[in-house]
This record gives C-alpha cells, sequence and structure tokens, in this order.
C-alpha cells in the first residue's frame, strides 16, 4: 500500500537521479564510471575504454511531431547521442534504436525517421547493429543507446575542471530555445486560423538548431589533431548556465563567466528581441544546443585562442568564490541555472 | 506528402525488422554482428567480444500496471535483457536504464521499480552504470539496453545449427503463457465485481513466470563449466515454435521436434486443460519462457542427456526435409509459428 506518496516534482530531474544512484553501487571491476557523467566508461582493453550513454525521446515532451518532420527526428535522435561521447572525449561506434509506434505511424513514416537516422550515421560513422520494434497505445518513443572509444589517458568526465582552467564553448548558444518558440508561435498561430502560412522564411538557422542539431564531433577530432585534452567536458543540453554548475559542483570549483563573451548567432538576438525574450537569458538557459562546453588547462590557451567555433567565456576559481556572471557593465551576479525542468 | 501508406501490421514485427535493416551496413570494422541476433557484438580485443542488446517494454502492450507488482517489473526488465546476453553464450555485465513515467508515478512507485532492477542487478551480478528518466504524457515506458562479453571462440550465433545437432530447451514451456492468462481471467472478474477475491492461490509457479520471470545464466554457467559450446542459442521469447524456426531460416536447415518430449509443467498443463486451451499449443507458442533453445553436436550428448533441466527436444535436419513436429501418434506434421503479433 501506498502510505507516503512523494511527488516526482518535488525531487526534480536530478534529484530523481541521485536518489536512485543512491541504491546503486558498482561490483564489476570492468565498470569505471556509472551514473553522472555525459557517459558510462567500461574497461575494454590495455588502453582503451567502451563509453556507453542512452537517452529516451517522447512525443508531446522531447518532441512535437505536428511541426517536426520525421527525419529530422530521426537525425537528431542519433545526433545527441553521439553529442553525449563527444563530451567524453570519445569517438562514437555502434548504436541502437529501440522504438514504441503506434499503429496510425505508417511503413512509409518509420521509413522518414530511418532515413534521418541513417544521414546521421553517415555523418558521424556510426553502424546501426540493433533495435527493438514495439507498438505503443499512445505516442512516439525513441530510446537511443550509442558505444563509443577512448583512450584511457583522453577520457574527459565532468568532475576534474580545476581552478584557473579557462571555460570554452564551441558554435552559438540559444539558437535552439528560439527555434522552438518560433514554431511554438506559428503553431498557436496556425490553430487559431489554419489558412494562415507560417512565418519562418529568415529563420531557417534557429529552426535548423531546433529541429536537426548535430553533434560536434568536428571539434573534437580538431582537438585530437591539436593534442588538447580539456580538464572537463559536457555538451549543453540543458542550458550553458546548468551544464557548468554541474562542472562546478562535481569538479568542486567555483566559475566567472563573461556576458559580452556568450556567443550568440544573430538572427537568434533578433528573435529574442522580437519575442521579448532577453537574449543573454535565452542563450544561457534555453538548452538543447547541443554544444560542447569544456575546460581548458592555460597551457593551452595558444592553441586554441584563434579557433573560429570556440568562445572562451570565462574561467574555472576557487569554490569559496562562488559561481558568478560578470555583466556588460563589470558587475559580477550569482549565475544560476534555469535549466528544462522535466516534471 | 504521404501518397503512399503501408500499414505497419502489413509487414509485422519481423517484416518491418528486415525492411529497417536492409537499408543499413555496417561500416566500423569494429561492428562485427548487427541486427539479426539476440545482441549485437562487438570487438573488444584480442580474445573477447562485447555484446549490446536493447529492450523495450510498453505500458498497455507488455505488460498491465493494474496486476504487475512495480518490484516484479523491474526485475523482468532487467532479466529479459539479461535472458538476450546469455543467448549468446556471453556473461552480461552493464545495463543502463531509460524511463518515461508519467507524473501520477510517486517517488515511492518510482523506488519500488528500482527495488527489482537491484534485486536483477544483484542476481545477475550486472552493474546500472546510467540511463534516462523523462516524463511521459501517457504511460509507463522502461528501455534496457545491456552491455555483455563472450570469447571469440565462444560467441554462438542464430544462424550456424547444422543437420544432425540435438535440440534442447532449458526450463518447461508456456507457463509464462498459462500466467497471463489467468491474470487476465481474474481482471476480468474483478472488473466486473470488485468485491470478488482474485482465484490465485495453486498458482503461483505460472505467476511468477510471466510476473517474474529469471534470465536462464545458471545454465550458461553450467555449460560453461563442461565445455559445452552450442553449435546455435536464442532466448525464447516469442514461443519456442517461432524460435526454433528463426534458427532454421537463419541457418537455412530442418527440424524435427517431438511433441512428448516438450516440458510443460503440470500446473501449467492443468490450467491450459481448465481455460480449454490445448497444452501443447500453449507450450510451442506461448511466449515469454525467457528459457534457452540450443542446439549442439552429437558428440556433446553424453555430457547433457542426464541435466535435470535441460529437455532433449529434437533434432536439426537439412532444409529440404522442412520443420516438422512428431506428435504423440508418430505423424509428422508442419511446425508453425503462431507467436506474438506486435502491430
Amino acid at each position: 500500500m501506498d502510505i507516503t506518496r512523494t511527488e516526482l516534482a518535488s525531487l526534480g530531474e536530478f534529484g530523481l537521479i541521485n536518489h536512485i544512484n543512491s541504491r546503486f553501487s558498482l561490483q564489476n571491476p570492468e565498470s569505471i564510471k556509472g551514473i553522472g557523467d555525459d557517459a558510462a566508461v567500461i574497461a575494454q582493453d590495455a588502453t582503451h575504454y567502451t563509453l556507453l550513454s542512452t537517452d529516451m525521446l517522447v512525443e508531446g515532451v522531447h518532441f512535437d511531431l505536428s511541426y517536426t518532420p520525421l527525419p529530422h527526428l530521426g537525425f537528431k535522435a542519433v545526433a545527441v547521442n553521439v553529442s553525449d561521447i563527444a563530451a567524453m572525449y570519445g569517438i562514437p561506434k555502434q548504436i541502437v534504436i529501440g522504438l514504441a509506434v503506434s499503429n496510425r505511424f505508417s511503413v512509409e513514416a518509420i521509413d522518414a525517421f530511418y532515413e534521418g537516422v541513417k544521414a546521421a550515421c553517415d555523418t558521424f560513422k556510426v553502424d546501426l547493429i540493433g533495435g527493438d520494434t514495439t507498438s505503443s497505445r499512445s505516442g512516439l518513443v525513441i530510446s537511443i543507446s550509442v558505444v563509443g572509444v577512448t583512450e584511457h589517458d583522453k577520457v574527459v568526465y565532468r568532475n576534474t575542471a580545476k581552478p584557473t582552467d579557462i571555460v570554452c564553448v564551441t558554435g552559438d548558444l540559444g539558437a535552439a530555445y528560439l527555434g522552438l518558440q518560433v514554431l511554438e508561435r506559428e503553431k498557436q498561430v496556425y490553430m487559431q486560423d489554419p489558412s494562415m502560412q507560417p512565418e519562418l522564411t529568415g529563420r531557417e538557422y534557429i529552426l535548423q538548431r531546433q529541429l536537426r542539431p548535430s553533434a560536434r564531433m568536428d571539434i573534437i577530432h580538431e582537438l585530437r589533431e591539436m593534442s588538447v585534452v580539456p580538464t572537463a567536458m559536457i555538451d549543453v543540453s540543458d542550458g550553458v548556465a546548468s551544464d557548468i554548475l554541474h562542472i562546478c559542483k562535481q569538479s568542486n570549483v567555483g566559475v566567472a563567466l563573461f556576458e559580452d563573451k556568450i556567443p550568440i548567432d544573430a538572427t537568434a538576438y533578433d528573435t529574442a528581441l522580437e519575442l521579448k525574450l532577453d537574449p543573454i537569458t535565452c542563450a544561457l538557459n534555453g538548452g538543447e544546443d547541443y554544444e560542447l562546453l569544456f575546460t581548458i588547462q592555460q597551457s593551452d590557451y595558444e592553441k586554441i585562442k584563434n579557433h573560429a567555433d570556440i568562445s572562451l567565456i570565462g574561467y574555472i576559481q576557487e569554490a569559496a568564490k562562488g559561481n558568478e556572471l560578470v555583466t556588460k557593465s563589470g558587475n559580477r551576479i550569482a549565475l544560476q541555472a534555469q535549466g528544462w525542468v522535466h516534471f
């Protein structure tokens, strides 16, 4: 009998993960790292680790089929998993896909989804090696697990950032969130008047960032060529503010981010203003960017500083100094996460 | 635009898997075996393979929470994945769990589920190393991926059975299916009159086979100790008739099974008769037994013949001789699969 009832919302997503994790411990010597990073780490051979990560995408929670093309969804489902392997400094190798579909889906719809899966497999050089397809009484549910590989001396965790390390982020931030806002706005307009055409012209970039994000394997390959191994790394899924705070909490350090260094795309910036949203808030908290957020030693600064697609946005400091955002006017305010709430 | 619409039901589950698989090929040399067996096979080191399998369980399709205790469900979700590793002659090592839950679930309900997951992890000596928990707009969806290991010379596929091999199956068959029939019957009775108490006494075995099946890792360890490596193996999830036909089709061989050798538990037998079902049909086609169905060389017969929990149920023959069931009266009739239809 359920005498006590505690609502999931009272724990939150991360509280729930910690709550579950507290009951489990690792028993096999091959299990190097369990819950708590972008991917789990398993002993493979004398020099390599196997990486494993899983993600679930649920219709009505993570995607809306009324404006999400199925090939884009297939691509995104693979890309967000590949991004987890990238965030460990790993190379993705294989995926398995679990799919629950209702019978309102046709074979052609499944084909469209797998067309995107195949495009992503080709882009990221991963093999689809297994899966489980079953029926669903309601919406579409996609579960992907990805296997990758990295070297013992090159696995990058979240909990190893050190004071004076430089905080770097790839690409730009907030565009995926703003793309979603535009799609939701146009959906509302359409539902009120189906004769209206959606106003999406000129916003292709932010829509693509939402509907068909990539994973930054290009950056991992470049960092490997430059012999730059980050001191800590995470992929930006919940918003860069939330994600840097994961690194800080797990590394027991603080951080200072500079507002004027946060990379924002021009279309995203203009769209934020048009929607009466603060562009910097969108960039810090939007989420679903699937960029890489990492820290490097000062000695690697010269190798990174002129990279066109990597922004140096702050530095790691002692935990006692806290987590700060340095505003354009030079004020230091507390950096807070307003990431996604799933429950 | 969806000009042509092909219903999923027209392909069926296996047709859909083949349809999807035909679009993909393996590109990484580490990908040894993709879709089409109980688990995928990945190169690990000079002597070992990594095994990977994934399964999805959907509320209302694979389980009914009105009569499924959550700890049993957690145990079963892990066990059915471990069973896939067993069917490759592998040892399971790690699992990751994706969970989509609606907010009608409490933290206590999640805890009850993970209590069963933990019991299974302890039983099968696997580590929970990762997961993704998200919200669902409707029912509970569980996706588990499992990693295992086996030796290069001991991986057992489905497509390597040879004529004259002996067909073996562990445990007994049909009980899980009959347990489900009893549960469904009692549910109907209860829905018509909630004051009725369910009549489950004496049927504990078949109910447990449905609600909390195990995986036959005990058999894998025993076979390894006896140095018996099956020539082909699959776990019995769709029903032994359907599953032996997978081995036959993929091995390009035929089979003869003896009706009087099919192992049926006494409670299952009596329950079938009470429900006016043919016990042998239930045993051949029930499914969800999660026993191991395998073939061995004649030279291994002496090692196996007296094992209390392994039944020798038939032999492999040339494909031209077809797939046959030898009835108790000695007639040879065509062996047909009436396995689960998911769409």
